[in-house]
């Protein structure tokens, strides 16, 4: 995209033009080239400025910013979290985030974040389940079969080429919904009707519940050897979704530790518990899975990298769709110092008009 | 105002309503009401959730976040710093903000804030001399005639009283625009050739240039007993603006100390060197001028809940003057869990278009 000619301007993305892009794009599509720039973005992990999010923390849910910078780009997301608020016909989440030129610190892209949200989460899961599950797995369990659930199933049937579903919810309503918003798209589905049925014959187990509370979706004996844990819904602290066993056993590989000690699954272990970065995998430092019956298990939090490449993905979408709007965001006075002046001029503008 | 219908709707504030927004008020009813909301947030100062800035500091400048809150509302600003923007055509500073509902995580205001920025600082100057500068103040030096120079001008002459302006900038051509912006404005200006010139009779000084160095604007010498300083200019590490010795002389007011200690002035002294908070003055926790012949030192770098108020007061006017746009910015199902079937909808509602 070239710059645009009006400095005051900052392409906005609606909800709405978010919805189109990925239509037109295809969400597959979409996916598979949103897995792309994550992966290299993880590629180039080290050029990047890394801070925990910060959080602002009340009695209902939590407010966050996510900034992040690889010295040429900056970016960040606002998002939040509420479970309360699908009683009131609102979302638990809901983000919207910002890309911006670190040479002048003007913004580039302003986005809706709460769609892109869950198609980065889907694509950055799937990425790793890429590096990290059995090369022929086919059939992957998702338990909690909430708003995230089918862009887990889409993005691991175009990036790792899953073609079976296990779908198990302690809400059955959302396992219907699951499998009727997933029909013709290519999967074999089975609904289950416990987390034990769902997890049978799975190569990749993928648990993307919504409770905010210490929870045991899966038991001990519930993982076999070779499978591939997706760990989706234990994403703050209190809120972990494994029992402990199944982590002892299991080569854990993470986004960024100093953060997912605190949200993820290994919270509930020492804080000096060994865990492995995904991004040396995917860098090639360091190898993916050991052996066919490892177990191997991806905590995931959600890393403000991945927000920075989701946006990154959009804004070089911009120009071939023209799917955003021209937002006056910023004060562009014809010289520079003269702010007040601006004011002065506008006014003169409203008396002529 | 009431809450919006659509859920997915965000009023957002363009750089050209702020500017309507600020002239239908008119500017000085602005800074007055402005400063009345900044005064009634530092009187509960205790209430917020105070964090220093997130900073990503580059070569060129420097991108900010500044997140507050006071356990009802939340609210952030996006700024950044380039002093080379000027060269291209760009401001210096730009910057945006979102006020949130703390209860849902919901964002309830997007708002342009350069303009509003510059607002908010004079506003607070002129809160902490409406407390700390002699009550007679009649004179004000200003030193840097840039950007922000009108601004302090009209809000000390609204909430201070001040109505003789001595002007002095190493550009000559600053000090002329100012004094032109300035005029029939209800000051007498007078345009100066040095700062030495400038402080002559002055009962307020205040600085606000804007070189990132150490600098030396006001030497020693150069402040006579019972003067009130305004430093405004002197708000990062490494950019200050007046000679230690005055530092060591004055009773010094800072907004948060833990900021102001690593941004401010004084950050040239020992960092348990003791200054005085603000809202302390301001809430009648504590005196604030002690004599007539005390010199007075506002160190001034911009504090977060500043900026809270100043996205509360523009968010209080929406509804009378109707000075802004809807826009589309979060996602809204119809069924919150259901995000996923709101793009199975919209693709729907597409192809039967």
């Amino acid at each position: 995209m070239t710059a645009p000619s009006n400095l005051n301007i900052v392409p906005f993305v609606s909800v709405d033009h978010m919805m189109r892009l990925v239509l037109k794009v295809g969400i597959e599509t979409f996916l598979t080239e949103l897995a792309a720039v994550i992966e290299d973005d993880f590629r180039r992990w080290e050029q990047f400025d890394k801070t925990p999010r910060i959080a602002s923390h009340s009695k209902e849910g939590v407010i966050e910013l996510m900034p992040t910078s690889d010295g040429t780009l900056y970016g960040f997301k606002y998002v939040n979290g509420h479970p309360k608020n699908t009683k009131e016909g609102r979302q638990t989440v809901t983000a919207f985030g910002v890309l911006s030129d670190v040479g002048n610190g003007y913004p580039m892209l302003l986005s809706e974040m709460t769609i892109l949200t869950a198609l980065r989460t889907a694509a950055m899961s799937a990425v790793a389940a890429k590096h990290l599950a059995r090369a022929n797995a086919k059939t992957m369990a998702i338990i909690g079969n909430g708003a995230q659930s089918e862009f887990q199933a889409l993005a691991f049937k175009a990036i790792v080429g899953i073609s079976e579903l296990r779908l198990y919810d302690i809400d059955p309503s959302a396992t219907e919904r699951c499998a009727r918003n997933l029909a013709g798209k290519g999967f074999a589905i089975k609904s289950c009707s416990s987390s034990q049925e769902a997890v049978e014959g799975a190569d990749i187990i993928t648990t993307v519940t919504a409770d905010k509370q210490y929870a045991t979706i899966l038991s001990d004996n519930m993982v076999g050897p070779g499978v591939h844990i997706n760990a989706v819904g234990g994403d703050c602290p209190g809120k972990t979704e494994l029992h402990k066993d199944i982590l002892l056993r299991s080569d854990i590989f993470v986004e960024y530790p100093p953060q997912t000690r605190i949200e993820g699954e290994i919270q509930q272990l020492d804080a000096d518990y060994p865990v492995k970065e995904l991004w040396e995998v995917i860098a090639g430092k360091r190898g993916g899975r050991q052996s066919e019956r490892t177990i191997t298990l991806f905590d995931s939090v959600g890393f403000a990298i991945e927000d920075f490449s989701a946006l990154r993905y959009v804004r070089s979408k911009l120009q071939e769709t023209g799917l955003y709007i021209d937002l006056d965001l910023l004060a562009d006075p014809d010289e520079p110092r003269d702010l007040y002046g601006m004011l002065l001029r506008c006014e003169a503008k409203l008396r002529e008009a």
